[in-house]
């Protein structure tokens, strides 16, 4: 099968011979139809997390074969979660379905499991949705960014009269954005780029360019959504004193960072992930977040490398692979 | 009077004629009579916050004249906070006696104020507390710390079955492991030096040379208290994910770090910084902490410099000053 792959000898190429996967005991093997390029397979190809195998982790696909006795979902459109566990029934993170820090977990096309960016893919099953008819394939395949921005107030109780900014328009900050307004919260987008900001303010987002912004410690809640250093400094600029300031990026190398404003204001930085994607589902189900103007263009997976090329540009959102 | 000062353009040095401070309206004027140095001290004489002027946060005196109607505490043997603010009307800290994140606020020794390590300091009432009876001045001088160990659990709930562990061995470290036990909860003290542990160990905290320790993300809560950039990967990795590292000490200078476990374990970071005094000086009435086998050296403001010295050395745990 035509697959996506990414060494550190040989670097990033699209091998037409990969061996299609076979679903284990309790898998499902489902055909890939539609992918996005996030920015941690940038990152990979980088080197972030020493990972080496068929890049990917947002997909939608149909369930072609299932390796089980349950065959409810042969045959339905379908994506999953990014991450499966061990399941031992000692595992506490395993008992709560959050596979993500299982200490023995898989992670599609990150970490010790072939991602999506091919013809085939197989997950297990407890980690497979169906993707609800309501949902076209152009919106359903941001569930796991989108799952990813709802994950933020899972973890913390945000109050709908307190002052929410994100900072950064790129795709990880203009979901996070669309997301937390979805939810009811005052929340504004800072970024550079007013193409992108305009996404954003179309669906009824407060924006503001980031010259225009005065960083005086005033917002309750921030969101670092720009992976960099000076994203960062800012944003430790932005929240008030005693304030949270929300780490959705990874950021692959060690940076040079200043601490003391993190205990002087007593800040409480809090690292956020993926998401589990049931919330993001219904999101996408009442159609609270229109994604389409996200698309900056759709590639077939034969100009694999192009399409990455096209992710590292400028003025592109959310580049987007067919299979 | 004699004043122990730092400047940029000539260093640390003991003036021996500084000018005495005049109360202003609703301020005391304080006779030191006992001080502490602290590391955020010695930092300063490195660079932090630019500060120039009288060091020194932590002390003990006796009031001896109030520019105000009330004199209450006049000839009482006392402490104070650190910060006092703006107390304009419309200030949100102020309202709540959270002066040290008043934007206008000044700090003893370390910003816009002269400190403590001095014949003479003085401070509004308002920050200002009688030390009780019960507590002898070489206990009642640890309350600046002992308020800033508290600030934890004023900041975070842990729960008594949750596994604590403190990592550093210094002042601050065994200040924050003994508060912590005082408070009932599950703490371990990790450092590199027996001798310092065994002050937390003879007063029933649980201790461990870091060498013998297993960083394998197990605990609940860590509390860095070693203020190195080593001291904050290890915290990561001692950290359960969804756990909470408290942030306690504050470093001078930009260091390389790479924040992707925060991201990836979803950590949250908690910066903690000084605390109201109340609980501190509670806890020190009741004996809960016996501060004693801290005091390294108690030297004369005399030989002040000597006691800075002092205060670096490696087997120095606290040294005081006495006026």
């Amino acid at each position: 099968m035509k697959a996506v792959v990414f060494s550190d000898k040989e670097g990033l190429r699209l091998d037409k011979n990969y061996t299609k996967p076979v679903p284990q005991k309790g898998e499902a093997l489902i055909r890939v139809t539609l992918a996005g390029i996030c920015n941690t397979d940038y990152e990979i190809t980088k080197g972030y997390m020493g990972y080496n195998g068929i890049l990917g982790h947002e997909f939608i696909g149909v369930v072609e074969e299932i390796n089980d006795e349950d065959k409810s979902l042969l045959g339905k459109r379908v994506t999953a979660e990014i991450s499966y566990g061990c399941n031992d029934p000692d595992c506490e993170w395993c008992a709560v379905k959050n596979y993500r820090h299982c200490p023995n977990r898989h992670t599609l096309g990150i970490w010790k499991k072939d991602g999506c960016f091919a013809e085939y893919v197989t997950m297990p099953l407890n980690v497979i949705f169906e993707i609800p008819d309501e949902v076209e394939d152009e919106q359903a395949v941001f569930v796991e960014p989108l799952a990813a921005a709802c994950e933020i107030t899972e973890q913390l109780h945000i109050q709908p009269i307190q002052k929410v900014v994100v900072l950064g328009d790129g795709k990880l900050g203009l979901t996070t954005a669309l997301t937390l307004h979805s939810q009811g919260l005052d929340v504004t987008l800072v970024g550079k780029h007013q193409n992108k900001l305009d996404i954003a303010k179309n669906q009824g987002v407060k924006t503001q360019l980031l010259e225009n912004t005065t960083v005086n410690n005033s917002f309750d809640v921030v969101v670092e959504a720009t992976g960099s250093v000076s994203g960062f400094e800012t944003s430790l600029g932005l929240v008030k004193p005693r304030g949270v300031l929300v780490l959705k990026s990874t950021i692959a190398t060690g940076k040079e960072l200043n601490l003391a404003p993190i205990v002087i204001n007593e800040i409480t930085v809090l690292g956020s992930r993926c998401g589990q994607f049931p919330p993001a589902l219904n999101l996408l189900k009442n159609h609270r977040i229109d994604f389409k103007p996200f698309i900056s263009k759709v590639y077939s997976v034969d100009d694999a490398i192009e399409a990455f090329e096209a992710n590292k540009a400028k003025d592109t959102v959310k580049i987007l692979m067919k299979f």
